[in-house]
């Protein structure tokens, strides 16, 4: 009878670390084919081919202030307006010494002008015999006072953008001031996400029936995989039959899925099928992590004859805590690095705790807090941890407002209030408690 | 002749400091109206209205083991088997004293039994002389053992989300265990964007004309406004006539623009259109600020009176890097504000220089720098800043890649390499470079 003894070979994987696994995850990993993208779509892609200058910036010498274009050598003194240099304008307008042109920021220097004298500096005068306006300069300047040079900001052929750089605000920003209005970049990755099991009803289910939970995880997934950059494709909730698992899997495999993530089904029981279809459609390369939550996080490689594409499968446990700790913890990188990203791993940061964290004795612990920054009144400050109450794997909210995973070394004991502990990111610290 | 002199009222507007420009921005920024979204499409928005769980979850004495169902006041022995309970099925499985009954993770305890002993702990013997399957616990429990009782991860009434709580991943998750398929947030703000001035023609163009630039500041700026949450509508390139910009202003409050961020146009020249504008359609509150780069940042507000809206002006300097730190420095704080934002202003942080700053002697300023948590290899670590090279204001390549804004006391001569200064946040720390 199935029902009785080691159901599944899961009781076969060796238990390896969380380093090691998220090792071998990297190692998987390949980055994606490059596209060309518009380049105000390609925010958070990472630039694929370098993006070069074809013109200096600024492409004329061109005034920083308001003022008066002059020739520096004339000094102070009372000189004739020949006429404006307006910014977006062009003309004839030629600056002899002995006289003035008015200019305006970014306006391209007239010939003959070799600085500006800012407005502030300056007095308009009345008309002189001959009619001509007259304009008092109170301050001699410099040649190249005021003005920025050709190319100052960018040189001709400069690389504005490297091959690796995340395309952030400013870089769309510099993109467009040399005019490159598409980019290379690594394509984003296809991310399917799915929840295995009979007992789980879509979260959108007003009255439970018995036995039923509803499904947090697959939203939460497809939030993640998102934010990281992904498109994502919602598999649905499939139920603990092989076939319909199989068959969900060959629909994400043809619909152009890169990754494919479930939650569920991958513990040591009767109907835990996971491993069992991976094993069969694919390769595993582990089945279960040492850490806490997320022990039967399990990792997997299948080939798709057909496109010849290999599709990265991380099967994460059905907690919810679990699922959100192993993605943050695993498959965040995996999908930076497929992004091309230069330095896919974990950010982490060093931070004080505000109350004593127990430790577990078999595994190190991942455990949610929020984190921000505290001054020390004297110029400088740390990061301080507050917990998020019970760690229990089920509990998500213990990941409510949380902003990093303490890494809780395995031991006995506490680790007391007031020690430092190394954390790991997990949201953008711009959105930190301020106290 | 309009080309002399102080031009437009510019001039006039006293100088005010950065911290009170930042103040007066929030005391004019009101929180959007609330609205009804599907959870999933509500991520970064923030909850309006409390969700509360209508069910404990989990909302069944649930086992968190794959293994046998027991009584646990009967301990080790052999048992015959009387049944399964797998997850997501209900039935009239009854376990009484003496027998025991298989039982997966996640699936309700069945009516009798008290405790779970995991596999491990059992043996799945012969049948026995009735034909019955038979398991040996190897181990006692005490009841209670491996079950979630009911409601220990969200009890029932339980506040899932507070007024006031982002909605992030963790959070959609939540808001699917207990079934909340929609959520009352705060409408994200529709912000309009335009670039002022003759001389800029769109990110796009191939050969430039005499006199002109391309525009970098307003792809740059729908990117930002973007990050933000907001939802952005791009006015396009507006040229130095009023007729014009208020032909788009109006046409932007009337696409329903809550937000109105303009670039260029905002100094003392003949053309600096902006100012004179919002003098006429509204009320500028400051026209000129104490920092550097940003200087003639101006902020304004328009009644709408056809809506009764108001509607936010934030006029920004044209150089690029102006545009960059005004938006990071003050628009960005106004958007979260009006999304209800608990906290809306800027995280701060302390860095180590890794190389001397300049100071402005006239003027606090904001340099662009990389930084990145650098261990002390004893288990603490600092932030560490690298500089973006040169910081003239109108290179926005000292913003690439950058991710934190220093902040330069005002002085003369430098902040010497190794000091502390505090940082503003511009970008998700789970990009900083790794060294
Ligand atoms: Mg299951
Ligand atoms: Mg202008």
């Amino acid at each position: 009878m199935a029902a009785q003894g080691p159901l599944t070979p899961s009781a076969a994987y060796g238990m390896i670390s969380i380093s090691e696994a998220q090792a071998i995850v990297l190692e998987h990993c390949r980055v994606l084919p490059v596209e060309r993208v518009p380049t105000h779509e390609a925010v958070g892609m990472v630039c694929a081919e370098a993006v070069v200058a074809k013109d200096p910036l600024p492409p004329f010498p061109a005034s920083i202030k308001d003022g008066y274009a002059v020739v520096a050598s004339d000094g102070p003194g009372e000189y004739p307006l020949v006429g404006e240099a307006l910014a977006g304008t062009s003309g004839s307008l030629k600056v002899e010494p002995g006289t003035v042109a008015y200019i305006t920021t970014g306006a391209p220097l007239p010939p003959g002008a070799d600085a500006v004298v800012m407005i502030e500096q300056t007095e308009a005068l009345a008309p002189g015999d001959d009619g001509r306006k007259r304009v008092k300069v109170n301050k001699g300047v410099v040649a190249g006072a005021d003005v920025r040079p050709v190319g100052v900001d960018i040189g001709c052929g400069t690389v504005i953008l490297h091959p690796g750089d995340r395309i952030g605000i400013a870089e769309v920003g510099l993109a467009g001031s040399v005019g490159a209005a598409a980019v290379s970049a690594y394509r984003r990755p296809c991310v399917a996400v799915l929840s295995n099991g009979d007992e789980i009803v879509s979260s959108d289910t007003a009255s439970l029936g018995p036995g039923q939970i509803r499904d947090s995880n697959r939203p939460m997934l497809l939030a993640a995989a998102r934010e990281t950059g992904a498109l994502v494709t919602d598999m649905g909730i499939v139920g603990d039959k092989q076939g319909s698992l199989e068959e969900t899997f060959e629909k994400a495999i043809q619909d152009g899925a890169d990754v494919i993530i479930t939650s569920g089904g991958v513990s040591m029981g009767a109907r835990d099928l996971i491993k069992p279809l991976l094993e069969k459609k694919g390769t595993i390369y582990f089945g279960k992590v040492c850490m806490k939550p997320g022990k039967p996080l399990t990792f997997a490689t299948i080939e798709d004859s057909g496109s010849g594409r290999t599709i990265l499968v991380f099967a994460l446990p059905g907690n919810p805590v679990s699922s959100y700790a192993c993605f943050h913890l695993v498959v965040a990188s995996a999908l930076r690095k497929c992004q091309g990203w230069r330095e896919p791993s974990l950010r982490r940061v060093h931070v004080r705790l505000s109350s004593a964290a127990k430790m577990d004795s078999g595994r190190p612990e991942f455990q949610r807090a929020r984190i921000h920054w505290e001054s020390d009144g004297e110029g400088a400050g740390q990061f301080v941890a507050k917990g998020t109450g019970s760690q229990l794997s089920s509990r998500l909210l213990s990941a409510l407002s949380a902003n990093a995973l303490l890494e809780i070394p395995q031991g006995t004991g506490e680790v007391p209030s007031g020690a430092t502990v190394s954390a790991v990111l997990v949201d953008d610290l711009r959105h930190m408690s301020l106290q």
